[in-house]
């Protein structure tokens, strides 16, 4: 066992402090990881005010995780002392149902081991990358190429594999024209990569107020929802909508943006329901569709991606004591576009 | 110039009763029908109430139209005097646009001529089946099989091809598991199809009141959703599940019921809006569809398949001056499980 130092969550209704708790001795087939850097996740937000329900407290939570290897079991073959890693969403699942075995371990039908906030199959509570270090099965970790910084990177473990995965699965591509709806720490990684992957890119925004940043990120047309000239101009225009926004809202209005046979893909998590009208799906046999993180290979193949297209999150860089401050600024959207823990500022 | 007998809304008010109006003269291309039968679907009611908004009146209704060719135009190739023939949901399209020249007519992108509660290319209302004879071009009528009758035949032009389109669309057949909820007109036709194609059918309905019925069309299992187990027990179960109910609704439980990388596809059009919890689609990638009939060459595909498989909508024949009161068992379910006029009652 080995104590980490860590923030927490101690209850719903507490901001999140120092702690300290125990890590597993590393097995044969285990990481030890340093961990540098960690990315604020929306929702870690949601699941420290338990939005989600079933949270488990004190929670450390985290699971955009850069780091360095600092020991490796005897077992492990993949990786070697000092090797940049990343460890995103889960830490394990069951490894022998369909999708497991398929390789779509993120869609296990037993059920993942979610990083934090979830239980290991020792029932024990899982702790994230809200700490100086980590333990995982190999089989979890991810190789961060090495020339992508720790910092900007670590934010791909989650944000990025989130765009990644929906867009490769629904053909974004050169010829494809993609929206991209809300730019925040998930759009603004959906511009990148869906830039780099060829497609023509359109932010679907509120406001105005990020057209020039949307630009520079890489996308082709940026419109704001509020001018009601925008559903009525992009009538009919999209092979593929990627919506990352988190609250529940009306879709019709962006389905009919929609090609026909083409689909609108959710990735961001409302609470509650949100509302349709069946016409909208119906008249061009168009799709509403989800789409959840990614797999293991997956990820590690959006890795390999963004180190040959150079492609890491924009980021602001924190300290620990800092992170209740940076959700408060996180829901007013006043962060361009991820917050980043630096968990050397846990031994200050 | 000819002289149609006919029922008619003439207006949102009114029930419906005896109307007479003139058809074009048949042109070269086009065929003239004498009506035999036409079946009564949800949507007239729902357009003569005008519940969609912009109804033409006074109104002709129907799109399940079979009869016998009367008279060909000088230009026609593919029809003789004598032959069984139907007419579904449009009698014109533009011709020209992508998907016109991809074989989707009814998806196309100019917008398709309703058989009734439309304008044709003159900007002339349209009217439907409840009428003696009717006039459309060549290219938009079809062959209903010799074996088939014709009174039984006429609700494949609709709710036929509303639900063999999706089932052929997203790949219903041998070794698939095919829900279908909701056991009406639509419902039925959506199980005879999907046990002919060679799927396991489960149909979903209210209450435990049709299950007989279902066997007998073809379906394999039956459940009550009005039975909090359901839900449970068909956790993960389905391929593809067919939504044939035309009233808004919460698609979440439902959305439970599909496999990963599955597909719900709605054919009935509600009013208002429904909902869904996104966590529903995300989880397991799943997509939410919409499906609108099907082209003139799907039509006929599924009449043919029809011809083949000896399947036939169960019907009530009624004359025309029983259209009312049908309407008003319509609404409450009561028809095992399509209406159909029978227009020689015109002559009465």
């Amino acid at each position: 066992m080995s104590q980490a130092s860590a923030y927490a969550a101690q209850s719903v209704k507490t901001p999140l402090g120092p702690f300290s708790f125990e890590r597993r001795e590393p097995g044969p087939n285990d990481v030890l990881i340093d961990i540098k850097f960690c990315g604020i996740c929306h929702s870690d937000l949601h699941q420290v005010r338990d939005e989600w329900g079933g949270g488990i407290f004190p929670m450390v939570p985290g699971h955009e995780i850069a780091g360095v290897v600092r020991a490796i079991g005897s077992a492990v073959t993949h990786f070697k002392v000092g090797d940049n890693v990343g460890v995103g969403c889960f830490v394990d699942s069951c490894r022998t149902c369909v999708e497991c075995t398929a390789g779509d371990d993120n869609y296990c039908q037993v059920g993942i081991t979610l990083t934090y906030n979830g239980r290991d199959k020792q029932g024990q509570p899982t702790y994230g990358g809200y700490s100086d270090h980590i333990v995982v099965d190999e089989n979890y970790v991810l190789h961060i190429p090495e020339n992508l910084p720790l910092d900007a990177a670590s934010p791909l473990l989650c944000a990025g594999i989130t765009l990644y995965s929906p867009l490769k699965h629904w053909g974004a591509g050169p010829g494809k024209r993609v929206a991209i709806i809300g730019l925040g720490g998930l759009g603004h990684m959906g511009v990148k990569l869906a830039h780099a992957m060829g497609a023509h890119v359109t932010v679907l925004s509120q406001s105005m107020k990020k057209a020039d940043d949307a630009k520079k990120l890489g996308a082709d047309e940026f419109y704001a929802m509020s001018d009601p000239e925008t559903v009525k101009k992009l009538h009919n225009s999209f092979d593929l909508i990627i919506s990352t926004v988190g609250v529940a809202m009306d879709f019709t209005p962006y389905l009919t943006m929609l090609k026909k046979d083409s689909t609108m893909v959710l990735v961001g998590a409302p609470e509650g329901n949100s509302e349709l009208n069946s016409f909208g799906l119906i008249a061009n046999r168009k799709s509403l569709a989800g789409s959840m993180i990614g797999s293991i290979e997956e990820t590690q193949e959006m890795l390999d991606f963004c180190g040959r297209h150079n492609i890491v999150s924009d980021i602001e860089v924190i300290n620990a004591d800092y992170i209740n401050e940076a959700y408060e600024r996180m829901l007013k959207s006043d962060v361009r576009y991820r917050f980043v823990i630096d968990l050397e500022s846990l031994k200050k």
